[in-house]
């Protein structure tokens, strides 16, 4: 019997991802060709855009939705385990695209090199990964504030947010959050060096951000779409720009709910900015030295949620797409 | 008695504006202090964003709206009946903001002069007003195509995207258009040299634009909002930028419609970019001289219509706000 065990998808989630939607099953141990190597995974990362590449009722970033059965997606931290290329040995780890499988192949030359003894090494899954880098090509590329200004984060506390609002501060910006729970407004205040953080359950959240933000807003990193995002188009400012990183919002909907009205763009001249990261993969080193220089300075703090075992694929996609997560989400196999 | 009278605001509207919402009054005559000149209102220029103005629902331009009982505004075309200043002579032209009154005063400096043999006078509050000005900062410096690429216009047969389409023609851009009557289809097509021309009432509106579309869309100029904004953003490629104009859709509403959902900015990479003229001032010279260029070559069509009387505000804006006018509403009083 094979070693091999793979989480699939057994039918789409309507709505908030469940247990009941994955299946974890027997596979084949599977077999590297020349160029290729054998990787087992140590870390499966969970992602928003996972979400979206499972279901079959809208448009995904990859065209046709993910087939039922087949194991789901996700980047990995992986070790050679039997290797058929020079460029890798066993008992190396690897960044890669196996997703939820105990045992996968891959090219060799698709595969990153990770030094353990940079960064542990499931942070090249967060704060050193996709997570991290959105914040990044959000705070510097897409919607870069200039010292002084406002800054809003939506979704303040939950992974991205979290990092683009420190990476906003260390550019000189005067960060404002948006988050639900009163622990989270505190931890972004108290522990990341937020100058003021919202409710997006306040009576009246435009009223409430008004109040943090007397001049307005000057720019913001929006990932979830829905009030918040009103809210700060309500404030910002001639030439403000939204840095448009998701839209967790509606990504467990058939029908995506509708946007914000944009009469605010044109009355004060402002824009919504989407990205995507590929598109800036001319950045990514840059990123990774800049965001090591300020983990190792102790100026950016980041929190990761280690989910453990195959089985809990729905339960961890549950979390993320419920906002319940402490920080970035992470599962062990 | 005097022989000033002016169009006020009676009642706000609550939707289309209607002629009950404007009453015609007689006023004193004004007189003009040193400095100052007597103007006679030759045209008044009837524009969207007096719609915004004169609602007490929602953020306007200009914060407060227009109180009621005093003169509905409008950029206007007027005579020099009196001049106390140096600048200006009796019997000139020009552009001034004196909205819906026979007569009225304005300090010299704050008025530009036309000259009658350089094009017709109303043109200034057309092509060569704030209308032709929107359509030009859109497609040259908000989403100016590159040649060969493919643009589409909202609203296309309106005053603003009939011009909007043209430049962008003029650019070397394959333009599409999405309009609403066949006859106003078959007039930017025929008439305007668009490339094609989608109607919104098609049964599946992207399918529609997808086959005017095979290569996606590189960018467009929008003027409503709504399900043709939808269509775009659906079809829109990586990079591609949406000129946003106006959200002419919701002006007549207490709770403005909510906009599209933004995901399609996110999977592809794109933007909407929301401006207003007067940020962009320093390409008015340009504009006039470009446009006239275009017009004197007979590169750039544009249609009028003509009104009379301080009487038909209500008609005009009901008109102007249902799409049932054929070019630019001017009122000649």
């Amino acid at each position: 019997m094979s070693k091999n065990r793979m989480a699939v998808i057994k039918q789409r989630p309507l709505d908030v991802p469940s247990q009941d939607d994955f299946a974890v099953v027997a596979a084949p141990m599977p077999t590297p060709e020349p160029g290729q190597v054998l990787l087992e995974t140590v870390y499966v990362s969970v992602d928003p855009y996972v979400r979206v590449a499972i279901d079959d009722r809208t448009t995904t970033l990859f065209g046709a939705a993910q087939p039922l059965d087949t194991p789901l997606m996700g980047k990995t931290i992986s070790r050679v385990v039997e290797s058929r290329s020079e460029l890798f040995h066993p008992g190396e780890h690897v960044m890669a695209l196996s997703g939820w499988q105990k045992f996968a192949v891959a090219d060799a030359e698709s595969l990153q090199k990770l030094d353990p003894d940079v960064a542990p090494l499931s942070w090249w899954l967060g704060v050193l990964g996709t997570t991290g880098f959105a914040a990044y090509v959000g705070t510097t590329q897409v919607a870069p504030p200039a010292a002084g200004q406002t800054y809003v984060v939506t979704s303040a506390a939950g992974a991205t947010g979290s990092i683009a609002g420190q990476i906003a501060g260390q550019r000189g910006a005067r960060v404002i959050g948006i988050a639900g729970a009163k622990e989270k407004c505190d931890y972004v205040v108290n522990d990341l060096g937020f100058a003021g953080c919202v409710s997006h359950h306040a009576e009246d959240l435009v009223a409430a951000l008004a109040e943090q933000c007397p001049d307005g807003v000057d720019h913001s990193f929006e990932n979830v779409g829905g009030k918040p995002l009103e809210a700060v188009l309500e404030l910002i400012k001639p030439g403000g720009i939204v840095a448009l990183c998701g839209v967790i919002g509606s990504y467990n909907q058939a029908n995506r709910t509708p946007g914000p009205n944009l009469w605010p763009l044109v009355r004060i001249g402002a824009s919504i900015r989407g990205f995507r990261l590929p598109d800036y993969q001319h950045v990514r080193e840059q990123f990774i030295h800049d965001m090591l220089g300020w983990l190792n300075a102790g100026k950016i703090k980041h929190r990761e949620e280690v989910m453990t075992g195959i089985e809990c694929a729905g339960e961890a996609y549950n979390r993320l797409m419920t906002s319940n997560s402490a920080g970035k989400i992470v599962v062990k196999l």
